[in-house]
């Protein structure tokens, strides 16, 4: 690979097809949004993938050679195929960095990465989201010049939300309707980055916002892993390759 | 329920049954010693379940009515049923300890609830194991009056151990021939503790030896919740129903 | 000690002598509004001590005797002696439970806990604070029957709070003015936990409203740490004394 | 300042002068050799401080410009001023990664931004020491091409480790006399990445050895932060100035 960042962004595609409200904002799909606002970096070389395409477009080869992978989906989790899942954990624990976006929380491979149901309480009402910074010092809100930005309307994501205690919360949204989320959380699994990333709802235009947008691109950054591939497997180290000398004792099950 | 902890254990009893070595020491199987084990708590009250009960003794009601499940399996975990394991993490998430023992790090419930590999390296050689405690005055060592203590024949397993960074790491264990393992972690996912407690290797009779019975006893008391069950779903919150005075803008999807 | 949980409540107690307005709502004094609420619990023995107190009432058997220590100060931080703070962290880090209570996060004992500024934003315009449950099966909000709760007129504080990470938290505000906060956050630390809580402004009635006093009475009770006490001190482990056998090489500097 | 990573190495400097054994391995001292290791990288600006400069080298000037601060003391920590901890404290809370060697776990600025005690048990008798490698993909192990390495001669660090529980462990110790050690571990405090790492007893040759330097420079890496400055302080955001609009309510203290 060259020295790019190779970034696959996932899309569900499906709303797009279904809702005119949905197109109107989004005309050649919101991956084809997400993905043009990466290419404003000039190091990052993106390409995208959707539910419809062959293995949803997450072939060995695709993931082999993707540094990140951003996740969108909302109405078809469930038509995502399991193999796939387990495919796309296994490059996340190599190394491969995920950003999983807005209803991105209830992926199966978010779930998987999890552990935990993902749940939460939600409303559609077109309200007013704040975002507030809780580390302005984090690489992923870099740019961001001020302790909040908005986004005019929204859907709202509310607490509890069933995730397990994040690395690092970046970011808290207040919502006009009276609720408060974990918008901005960071996770680690085996060699992979996790950013999880709330706004996202795709009755409003909130991939088309310049916040959005820098936060996205800098998540990409961070979740871009240096290290070598973590290699998995249970190697049997027998008796005579201990580091120290040994004679093997008693029964065996092996 | 009664004010005593319900404990359920449940044993995998395959290698007793075709191991003559494993018979020996565990003419009853392990679960059963492990629950022997555990009875000497009178505050606790213990059963056991296992794989060949109909839906391997984890049922609705038996899982409803457990406090503390422990789990201890090793040549058959993927003849457990997935519907199943979604039971068990659902009442884990809902607030049920887990205790999970051994070659459980490769259990179906554990690798769904940690999200990661849970791979290690691994030695059947009889060799001596030293358990260190790194937090003396946490609930689960209580008892255990020295630094560490030793295990006379047990499996080394070595690190890389493919889990999350723990919540607490309460012992680590040295090997005679040259490794070192994390023998002891903790978690919190939903309302759930979970305790992994390495040693326990069917060959040798760990669960007859003192230290780990007094663990054992511990980790259930440590990972019984007092709190009330997490409530889990995705409520609609409607915007009539929105703490703040709210109207409804924008498209909806929904 | 019996087995009740022995509580010593800490104040202040400065803006209760100087603030009219103060005194109105607390005339025994913060300190003791707070006592009075925890002695709802009969399992608690409750006492006060105050930073006018000799030694400020924190002398070393006080701490010996202390199961879980509650923290409020404001006005005064400065005034509490570094040598009582050391003998503080000490006790916390053996096993002692600590509530750090609103202001109290500029508290000596708080920053020295953290390790960090404990900085934030804050207003005080009487606001109404919405505070959010974030893992509603949580021994510390037991009793809380509802996703949230209000309290009617606040002092805002708001992110970023610089902490580090939480283990856990358990609520979020939002408050009416537009601003977010972790305002429910747990540690451990040594063997000690530790519960930070938001609310409790002197100039409003917050130590009088009945989620308030739920709270504190489930913190202290979840800060009780059953453990035996965490060993301090760095042993010398001589060569003879090794676990394993050893013969002494190389140079020395002791 | 330029695009390189400024380096600032500092020495307490005084087994090099009491300690013969000391100058022969290190004539220059060690903070000379450590950063000699380091400005094998192109990419680094290395310059050394020590406990005898003035204001310890820890200036106002140089803080401000130093990315990446290295520590090692052992014989002096108590000389250290409490003002220049503050000063140094507060550049890591801002963004300044710091690597923590060795016996600089007893050091004022390790203690006071983990708020523990920083104990353990230790052993100098030259005994070998193996690097158990636990998170094979991390940055700060790249290049280790195994799964282990050694150090023919060390001073021995014994569990339990006086530290918070760590946000990664990388690498864990196993001594030739029987003990364990968390023997890699990091912590996010503020903006500021902190890396402990154990080896480098004064007595043995520990930082003139490959992988040991290895470490260094990707730790170095590592805690170079990409991030703005992280800004403190405590704004008083008045009413008027609320995100929302606001009607100030109740009574008032400040």
């Amino acid at each position: 690979m060259s020295s790019k960042i190779h970034v696959t962004v996932w899309g569900e595609n499906v709303h797009e097809q279904t809702h005119e409200a949905v197109r109107k904002i989004y005309p050649k799909g919101m991956h084809a949004c997400i993905a043009d606002g990466l290419r404003e970096s000039a190091d990052f070389e993106v390409r995208t993938a959707t539910l419809q395409d062959p293995e949803h477009g997450m072939t060995e080869e695709v993931l082999a050679t993707t540094d990140v992978l951003t996740w969108w989906g909302h109405a078809a989790h469930n038509k995502v195929e399991d193999k796939i899942v387990d495919r796309i954990q296994k490059r996340v624990l190599e190394g491969m960095g995920l950003l999983v976006l807005h209803s991105g929380h209830h992926s199966k491979i978010f779930k998987r990465l999890m552990g935990t149901s993902c749940d939460l309480s939600w409303r559609e009402a077109g309200e007013k989201e704040r975002i507030w910074i809780t580390n302005p010092g984090h690489a992923i809100v870099q740019g961001i010049n001020a302790s909040s930005f908005e986004i005019e309307h929204e859907e709202m994501y509310g607490e509890p939300f069933g995730i397990p205690a994040p690395d690092e919360t970046l970011m808290i949204s207040w919502f006009q309707g009276g609720e408060v989320f974990r918008s901005g959380v960071t996770y680690t699994r085996g060699n992979g980055k996790i950013f999880y990333f709330r706004p996202g709802h795709e009755a409003y235009p909130t991939y088309h916002q310049k916040e959005v947008k820098l936060i996205l691109k800098n998540g990409v950054r961070w979740a871009h892993s240096q290290g070598r591939v973590y290699p998995g497997g249970c190697p049997n180290v027998t008796w005579d390759k201990a580091p120290e000398k040994l004679t093997p004792q008693g029964e065996s099950v092996h």
